[in-house]
């Protein structure tokens, strides 16, 4: 027994000479007893918790975007795992153990960016009844720089491209594909109309059981009409796409952020309506098939409804219960509102750069 | 920092001496910073898996009874965690690589003793094709003794008193309270058929969007209506019901545990209406207020159609598209009638010394 953990300890060492990532891909080939002798060797976990945080200093203290890159292709790897389908013959790969420990040091690293760049005085001050919280959190969403941006309201609204729509579209799958899995989360242990008003949006993602009509399907229709198939993904996927899409997971997965993922959401809904009607605009002036805008067709309707509901049943009450859990959920609106912007202006910058806008214009 | 993770780690180990469970109820009272250094103290939590190999092994090795208490408790707590909100008080306390830590010890223990108990001949052999496999399931679970058992078929349906249903009642709160958190985990990951099919019976157990018809707010009446508050249940609930519950979630949270939870709530779909024909007709026999046994009574004819839907939708296309998945849900299935068989045993033992049969039946 001494020798066979001695050994595993010697073999996950090695890998870690090559980095978090690399020790990550290496387990996904390992046998279950394997990760049962890995799990249990505390001096190797005690290795990889060293190398976590070495490598978010590096990303996060250094600025060093290799590291950051690492750290977001760790997460995602993890998040991946949580949010798919695993094969009957991997039933007893125990990978839990290791990859919780990972994942807790890097999103704390991740999340604790993004807390210190929210000014204090933004999250606090807050009215503490509902209804005029909802108020305030509305007016922080749309005075916030992602609230209209110009990615949507002048670039894709006035001269958005097909190659701008597809570039777009490759990147919504950092959310859209898994976005019913995250309000079935979202839901767990809640009551009354606030687990109600999850569970509705929930089913309205499901079609309201109509296979048709089930919001992933109608997702996929509009990558395959514009062209957006896997390999282009993969090549075209952005860093700040995956950091908002690691965000999301990480929020919707531990019930403990909860508040913050209610917050986080909010802004998701609120602002679909606004961004999409750009969407459908810039895909109808290109005549493009009308099957793949469906989706965005439809949630310009749905969202708006979504987001009333959420600001009515799932914030409010939850502010006028204790209006302590107004800075979390506002902490989580920043969170999107400042990520959200990161993406959208580096994705500008990018449609800029791949088709220069017209001079004149 | 070393000072500080080394009179953390004294701490823990201080508290380890009193047993897992100690360690864990200890935790609910540490600060996010104290938790912090816990989990990142490799001493301390290698010291915490040897004292989780000891108590399993005291409580399946040496079969001791107050072992076996302190694993399930354990895991009742971590999974309490799990499917219960949060305060926003303690969105910062991050307990998750601890207690993952530790289900995993624990959940491989239990797992493996439930899976020793099943022949290896009773879930190989079996067809390949996806409706003969479900023909083949269903006689396995009508064959079992937990297929018709006397607790139900013959004790409570000929005289049952209402302390019994009380009592049985005061059990049924280790699943049917998050049956629908239960499902919204199953779904995730998902596709096409198969995930609808969850997500509808997901959205039953929502009441199909109606409050008064959510199902654990009529599972609540029930408890209600039958004088079955928190103090009673607590005071009367047995080990195997808690097994079951354990279980129950541990199958759910996990997606490599797919196949097997299939299986396992294929099997309490399948029995549900047999089962809660014996409780409704107890029930009015007693003439107990029929707001009370609306939950019973729907689930005869929803759970019906439920049982067929997950055979049909779920279990038959998933051996179908991969025959090795058949006995992984063939494990769950027993691993459910067995456990089920366990506690109903149990619990008929102990309704029969609390209100002895009249003599002559």
């Amino acid at each position: 027994m001494y020798t066979a953990s001695h050994h595993s300890c010697t073999d996950g060492k090695n890998v870690l000479a090559e980095g978090v990532l690399a020790v990550l891909r290496d387990l996904e080939h390992r046998s279950a007893d394997e990760l049962l002798r890995m799990s249990d060797d505390y001096g190797f976990r005690a290795d990889l918790a060293a190398a976590c945080h070495a490598l978010t200093s590096r990303a996060y203290d250094d600025g060093d975007r290799a590291a950051l890159e690492e750290v977001h292709g760790a997460l995602a790897l993890i998040y991946d795992r949580e949010f798919s389908a695993r094969p009957v013959q991997e039933s007893d790969h125990e990978r839990e153990p290791i990859l919780r420990d990972v994942a807790a040091v890097l999103e704390r690293a991740v999340l604790g960016h993004e807390l210190r760049r929210i000014p204090e005085s933004s999250v606090t001050g807050h009215p503490e009844s509902g209804p005029e919280y909802v108020r305030w959190l509305k007016a922080v969403i749309s005075d916030h720089p992602a609230g209209w941006h110009p990615l949507y309201h002048r670039h894709l609204a006035e001269h958005g491209s097909t190659d701008d729509l597809r570039l777009l579209l490759a990147q919504e799958t950092s959310l859209d594909p898994r976005f019913d899995d995250i309000l079935a989360l979202l839901q767990i242990g809640r009551h009354g109309a606030e687990k109600m008003e999850i569970a509705a949006n929930y089913w309205d993602e499901m079609g309201n059981g109509e296979p048709a009509g089930v919001h992933t399907t109608l997702f996929s229709q509009a990558l395959e009409a514009i062209g957006a198939d896997s390999a282009y993904i993969r090549r075209e996927f952005l860093l700040e796409a995956g950091i908002s899409g690691n965000i999301s997971a990480c929020l919707a997965l531990s019930r403990r952020h909860y508040h913050k993922a209610v917050g986080y959401f909010g802004v998701t809904e609120y602002l679909a309506p606004r961004r999409f009607r750009c969407v459908v605009d810039a895909w109808r002036r290109h005549d493009l098939d009308e099957v793949g805008i469906v989706y965005h067709d439809l949630h310009i309707g749905v969202d708006a409804g979504h987001a009333a509901g959420w600001f009515k049943n799932v914030i409010g009450p939850l502010v006028s219960a204790d209006p302590a859990a107004g800075r979390d959920i506002a902490l989580g609106a920043m969170i999107r509102l400042n990520t959200s912007r990161d993406y959208l202006d580096t994705l500008l910058e990018r449609m800029r750069a791949g088709a220069p806008v017209p001079t004149g214009v």
